[in-house]
């Protein structure tokens, strides 16, 4: 998408350590509008798979779930951090973070995913694919359907979503990035 | 709101310690149709205001704040919890978490807020005005105008709400919860 690749290109700011910060317009300030162009290209892949419930995890992925869910007119779910103590049965997995470099509990409430639903699992970005496998393993011990897994941008360099893609899953990413560097500012997309 | 009192009596859940659960619609799984019937609501108080930027914190607070961005047509902005760090030069505030028992940093890019913005605050819940305090100080920090605070859910009986009103800011929650028994389920409403 060449207006994506404009903004990322136009807006971003490599940092070393191989972090894209796209904080004007992605996961800090929220451009609405450009969200949901994004959100337009995810609906028009995976409408023809009719999914029941958009699942992300907060923080970043929720504003994508929002207005994605908008156009599909269904449920959005965000998995939460930690295993809140007002939270009812839930399923819970551990999810490795690198820029913390710990592990991390993530939980969704059983009531919420069901054998029933159909699930499209979005997010900002994808890089190792820690953050989807989390998702995926929540949806399997649901025994709910994962009709794909939409991101917008992603590392291509840290090869997640090649693993997931092999590995069956319909992955849309926006952009994929090949390579950057921080010294130049260049961005190679795939 | 009738139609939203009816909603919280039906969905809603109440645990010990003044919890009121709410996660089938407004902080776990997101119920987008009812609220973009909430964000109607605070659209039409504070429009002539003409806010530039609607503020929130992350997590709960992100769909409510993107969706009343939208209508809108200006950015939404989400604080972000703890002082990540790939942020720029920030606005940084502790606020205390009641269920956490602790004090929490909160951050927001200075680039994102400045003396021109005419912030609208938004959030899920206004308990102790604990968060919505650390949000009106970084909008002192950066000397933005605060055009006023939307809120779903007020829990009056613990005056927050109150508090910010008498210090002349123009809350608007959508309801005011007076006293709430979970032994019987009952809410009464201001």
């Amino acid at each position: 998408m060449k207006w994506l690749e404009d903004e990322i290109i136009k807006r971003g700011k490599i940092l070393d350590g191989n972090i894209l910060k796209v904080n004007s317009f992605l996961n800090h300030q929220l451009d609405i509008e450009l969200l949901n162009k994004m959100t337009l290209l995810w609906f028009d892949h995976f409408k023809r798979k009719h999914p029941t419930k958009i699942l992300t995890i907060e923080a970043s992925g929720i504003a994508l779930a929002t207005l994605l869910a908008q156009r599909f007119n269904i449920p959005a779910l965000f998995a939460k951090k930690g295993s809140p103590s007002n939270l009812g049965e839930a399923y819970h997995t551990d999810i490795y973070s690198y820029t913390r470099n710990e592990y991390q509990t993530i939980s969704v409430e059983k009531t919420y995913l069901n054998e029933n639903d159909s699930v499209l699992i979005v997010d900002d970005f994808l890089a190792t694919g820690e953050a989807a496998r989390g998702l995926i393993n929540i949806c399997k011990n649901a025994n709910c359907e994962i009709v794909g897994i939409g991101t917008v941008i992603e590392k291509g360099f840290q090869h997640g979503g090649d693993k997931l893609r092999e590995d069956g899953f319909d992955v849309y990413s926006l952009e994929i990035i090949e390579s950057m560097d921080s010294s130049t500012g260049k961005i190679n997309f795939r």
